[in-house]
């Protein structure tokens, strides 16, 4: 049966159709555009997937979704970048493609994490935590060789683990204090990175940007393998954070493959290094005896081949 | 067929036998005894299965050890109470049994999860996180109904999980500084207990128990139920720390069940609702919707319909 994966993210609808193999027949990309009401967003994912099912009889259709669900039929509990709340997708888009398509609705980590276990840097792995540091933090996990979706659909939120709780834990948008995502989560760094540098514009990070107001993390890290104290300071103080999230999440799951990805970590390799060095610290030694650290590979793909076999394996 | 459940604890050697249901035909209970030579405990336990199974032809064994295994087929890595390293338990017990009995060797806090969920707290529900706070801190998961084992058998080591890392985090006995376990496992609590009261007297706990060296949790407990200002101080650092690695757990798993155990919860109805408090403060907001916090119901007898059930399930 052709399979079709779809990654509806904040900012692109994407979509490929596999015959078989991990590797896609046929790729899609378009905006997700203005229109985001769900009916606009259904007709426009349903067009994609005819279109690329041709005149196909039966197919898996998979959506791996940048929001949070509240059951196994898609019901958006919340999506910030969708702007939804309680949106029934799953059913919507259902009734919309009909018995043609088979189809499954999963939190995009998920999908990602599916992805990157079937064909990416957790290949082989029965057991396994993907951790993303984007704009935000999510993360996805494998036990015995299957996906943990939790009891109502939002397992993995690895980026509201606390690793603060004194009287100076900083706010998160999640309306909790403390959180990782809130210390190392893309939107909230870029925020941090500019309120420092609006007081203090010695680091050769601004040098390497060209102005403080076009610092990035990846010339943050830069600066820091370069020795600048400004940058090394802030990355002294991050790194312990997400070693701790990653540390506590591997006493508890016991994974053989720590898959780490997402646009901060991947130019940030000095930080990477920080966080990995500080994790054989942390987390419990019978944990780190079987445990792999390794990058994510498929980078944006490993959404679509993994929303594509999920949906297959229902 | 028969279903045998053996409990191999650092004091006592329990077992029972189930012909079907969850209430045992059979009970027995011994002293683990001086000699914890592997040999001596193998026998020890294949006479209990023997005299147990009777002339049945054919029974499944479940054994729930106190410790920390390797694999799936019973290697213990590591076992303080009967001092083992490296002992390929399962494999000699298996030995000594023959063919007859269908054996599997489990960590004893996965024995009592899975207990408590075909038989007590948890019945009922796919999703479970039991935490067990008693001389030590340990927990069981299951996910979907499976339990979770993790790749070399040490999942769930949220005793282990870090809740302080700064400078003055206290020392655990792994090794390690700062876990959970080193601030609210029985054995270190009661030694800060002691310790505190070895300088501050005046303390109602102390009249409760009739002199200082007496006081147990359960004193303290009464005495921060009562107002008394170090008992409640001592309780108003401990529970937010119980609290974080719980709360931190569930926003991973999002389980729809939490079940609290063990002898220091089970006498300490004061520190136990601050902990359920705080919880609901720092467990993420959609983790907490499905959530049910129970407490423990079958108590000892968990760990021997839980290892029997398991066994017979293989």
């Amino acid at each position: 049966m052709i399979q079709i994966g779809i990654d509806l993210g904040g900012t692109n609808l994407r979509a490929a159709a596999f015959d078989d193999g991990d590797a896609p027949r046929e790729l899609h990309r378009e905006p997700v555009g203005e229109d985001r009401s769900p009916a606009a967003i259904v007709e426009r994912v349903a067009k994609v997937v005819e279109r690329l099912a041709g005149d196909a009889k039966k197919a898996a259709v998979g959506v791996g979704i940048a929001a949070m669900l509240r059951d196994r039929r898609g019901t958006v509990a919340n999506s910030p970048h969708l702007r939804w709340r309680d949106v029934p997708f799953g059913a919507l888009l259902g009734e919309r493609l009909g018995k043609r398509f088979k189809l499954g609705v999963f939190n995009d980590m998920n999908a990602i994490t599916w992805g990157e276990a079937v064909a990416g840097a957790a290949r082989g792995a029965r057991d396994v935590l993907a951790v993303y540091v984007g704009t935000g933090i999510g993360s996805g996990m494998i036990v015995d060789g299957r996906l943990v979706e939790g009891a109502s659909s939002c397992a993995g939120e690895i980026g509201h683990v606390k690793v603060r709780w004194d009287d100076d834990a900083v706010p998160c948008a999640c309306g909790s204090r403390g959180c990782v995502e809130a210390y190392l989560g893309g939107s909230y760094l870029q925020r941090r990175i500019a309120r420092e540098l609006n007081t203090k514009r010695h680091s050769l990070a601004v040098q390497l940007a060209g102005s403080a107001e076009a610092v990035l993390p990846s010339h943050v890290d830069q600066a820091a393998a370069a020795g600048d104290e400004w940058a090394l300071t802030l990355w002294t103080e991050l790194a312990p954070l997400l070693a701790i999230a990653l540390g506590n999440a591997i006493a508890i799951l016991n994974p053989e493959r720590l898959v780490l990805g997402g646009g901060v970590l991947a130019h940030a390799p000095t930080l990477l290094e920080l966080v990995e060095t500080t994790l054989t610290v942390v987390a419990p030694m019978p944990s780190l005896e079987p445990l792999h650290v390794v990058c994510a590979e498929l980078g944006d793909d490993a959404g679509l081949v993994g929303a594509a076999r999920l949906a297959a394996a229902l």
